[in-house]
């Protein structure tokens, strides 16, 4: 920990002040008591933009899902494990802050109706109706005064294309485009950043260097508002 | 590791010269390359077992599903992700094993046909059909010299009735009872055995000292065959 600080006092001070809140982790949607929808977010990325945005100064709040990492030095952590609580959580602090990070990966959907008990196996195989899960980016971005708003495209395939459409439908001024099967439970990850200006393609690299890169992006943009 | 070392030195050799064979953790059944269904068991139980096998002097393989667990020293281990892959494991290994250890929450079904790209968000909502998963234990125990088979029943209401149920079903001389709102993801379980004798309640306590319990109790049915 002594040695994360000191590399974390060198950071350039770029978000000093600032407030940033950010999402990390996969949701996990519940079937029955037991039993959910899940994906393979390990909130590496997440985590280590929580980190990243800490060192450059700011005061940082991560909404985790659930996942085994821990809490980055000086980062205030809300667990929530689904998407209506992930949503809830955002919502209670997005006004208050200047930049939104949406990192984790929120199920776009959730089981309709989740049992109460644990689901016995019996006769033919169960269908799980689904039901469409609350948009938090597009909430916050839509917010009176929204902070800035930053997500991420996770994509298996034509990543640029998926990640500019989502951009400008989501109306916000980032997106972070990484492509799932090298990035998604490793370490290393090789990012594309969209903005008005264009795409920002990253070397590969690990994902605390990427954080720094994708922080020092957000205060150059920031600078422009 | 020396502390560990020491503890196991000092466990009984119940099981001295047996090869046993476990299954831990949660299984991953996919929907897309990114999504899947699993459930909330953390491997411990099953981990803890494996432990304590190898404590007690056995040669133990461990196929494990998707858990951030370090490998327990001495126990050798098969990442396996869905339950087909599971499957396909302990197959490959019961014919050699004396004892047969099922501690993992297996998926009883898995989504029919996953999808080979991230599913996108449009229109309404899917419903994701679902197709059974093989039953690994009552397969093990349907070998033509199968291994002494040990179940597990982790159920949310009714214990005793579902355990002993399942026991009887899967034609196995063992069965581990627990209540998953008690001990899912927690390092602590209540666990009850069910046998030919009838039911065995342990008192509540870490998992580790549960799984020496569990193990005393195998190496006695074990002895009585």
């Amino acid at each position: 920990e002594v040695i994360a600080e000191t590399i974390a006092f060198f950071q350039p001070k770029h978000l000093a002040g600032k407030r940033v809140l950010l999402t990390a982790g996969p949701t996990f949607e519940a079937i029955d008591p037991v039993r959910g929808i899940t994906n393979r977010s390990s909130g590496r990325m997440g985590y280590a933009l929580a980190r990243a945005c800490r060192e450059a100064g700011a005061e940082v709040t991560l909404v985790s899902g659930p996942v085994t990492l821990a809490r980055p030095h000086g980062v205030v952590r809300i667990d929530a494990d689904s998407a209506l609580a992930m949503h809830e959580a955002v919502l209670n602090h997005a006004a208050q802050c200047d930049v939104f990070i949406a990192v984790a990966a929120v199920a776009d959907y959730r089981p309709q109706a989740p049992a109460e008990h644990k689901i016995k196996k019996k006769g033919s195989p169960p269908t799980i109706a689904l039901t469409e899960n609350p948009d938090i980016l597009a909430e916050v971005a839509a917010l009176p005064q929204p902070p800035f708003c930053v997500g991420f495209a996770a994509e298996s395939q034509a990543l640029g294309e998926n990640a500019e459409v989502k951009r400008q439908r989501k109306g916000i001024p980032l997106i972070v485009g990484n492509l799932v099967q090298e990035s998604m439970g490793s370490d290393a990850a090789t990012l594309t950043l969209f903005d008005e200006h264009g795409r920002h393609p990253l070397p590969t690299g690990a994902k605390i260097d990427l954080a720094r890169h994708v922080v020092a992006h957000i205060a150059t943009l920031l600078e422009d508002r």
